[in-house]
């Protein structure tokens, strides 16, 4: 049977999604989960990497097994076996050729900014803390080039190991939620670090000290060196993978 | 001065509000941040006690200076001297006269129940979790019952020091935001774990192990024996105090 996970993580206390050697990581948490469960080494194949500090709603992951499981069984034996800060949301039959990584159609990311004057005890290590008030117009006037097919060079990590910067967009918003300012973007998918970058220089037009105008000559150039800095890692969700 | 500041903590890490001599309480973390800003000991007054485990949107806490400070520098301050969890939201200069446990008009508080099949990773020590489904129409038929003045012996904690149990509740309702069930109850005051024993008897409703119509009798019969649980600290929210 080819499982598909759906799996909710708070992000704040792993190395990000990706196995690594010397520290934690959340595919490590969901292997030693399921090899447990199933009792013998199994492997998983995530949707994509998530950064360091990076949280997830719906991250999806599938794994085989030989045994006959129901989907409630798989669940309620995954969660009993996972820390607190990482869920195992929805299980799923799937078709054996089913891969997450390479049959995703699309990934759906947030990114969450509070601004507002003072910190929230609540929000600490789940959203990027803004004090001064963004002009949010500007912002949105800003992202309107972003949607479509563009090379995205300009917001793309210098240890970026894609083959090339061709990107689709399909949707880009930003939406106020109370003092929560929420940027959302869909994509086939996303270069090292883009999100963030694209926040970092966001901020800047919502601060005033770069043109909405800017930001879409900035998009044209493919020079990541005169985009902004990348934004921090705590304020970024991966809410949805879509296939 | 009169100060009067609108806190906002997680609750999580405190023995609740009020000072205690072996624990560590919001009180306490206030009291030496404006000890230290004010360079001489200085009390707070709080609106009334939240237990521990509570979290707070809206605390309101008054303390007197014969210094003259600008609300902008007094908040500043502050968060710069209390720790990540215990945030000073708002800053006013109130007369002399202001008490925010006797001038308080009424309290709000919020109690979220996260009501899904799996723990979230965000919500752990924010909600109650209750993975079976409530029926909420049910509970909305149970509470119609509390809004007015009413004797609430049926809600009061065994070791409740109040004078007498009578309460006058202005509003009380129950909204899904997700998967989130939110109750909001404002009062004039509350019982020492009255929303908690609301709220651990209304679930037993939404169960179905109790009838809306039981709910109803057992207000009228003033007896804590026959009421549900009290139910967990972590889900109750202290929104706003009015005046």
């Amino acid at each position: 049977m080819n499982i598909k996970l759906t799996v909710e993580y708070d992000g704040t206390n792993y190395h990000g999604w990706q196995f690594q050697a010397n520290s934690e990581s959340v595919q490590a948490v969901l292997e030693r989960a399921i090899s447990t469960f199933l009792r013998t080494p199994t492997r998983v194949i995530g949707s994509g990497r998530t950064d360091a500090g990076v949280h997830a709603l719906g991250q999806v992951v599938s794994f085989s097994t030989n045994e006959e499981l129901t989907t409630y069984r798989i669940r309620r034996a995954l969660n009993a076996l996972t820390p607190d800060d990482v869920t195992v949301k929805a299980v799923e039959i799937v078709a054996d050729s089913f891969e997450p990584r390479r049959d995703a159609r699309s990934r759906v990311y947030e990114y969450h900014i509070l601004n507002r004057a003072t910190r929230s005890p609540f929000l600490l290590r789940r959203a990027w803390h803004l004090h001064q008030p963004l002009n949010i117009d500007a912002m949105r006037a800003a992202i309107t080039c972003l949607v479509g097919e563009h090379d995205f060079s300009s917001f793309r990590a210098a240890n970026c190991d894609s083959a090339h910067a061709t990107r689709h967009i399909f949707r880009t918003q930003i939406d106020q939620r109370g003092d929560l300012v929420v940027y959302t973007v869909e994509a086939t998918a996303f270069l090292r670090h883009m999100v963030r970058a694209i926040i970092g220089t966001l901020v800047e037009v919502g601060q005033g000290s770069r043109t909405a105008e800017s930001f879409h000559e900035l998009l044209e150039r493919r020079d990541r060196s005169k985009a902004g800095d990348t934004a921090p890692a705590h304020g970024l969700y991966l809410l949805e993978v879509k296939y």
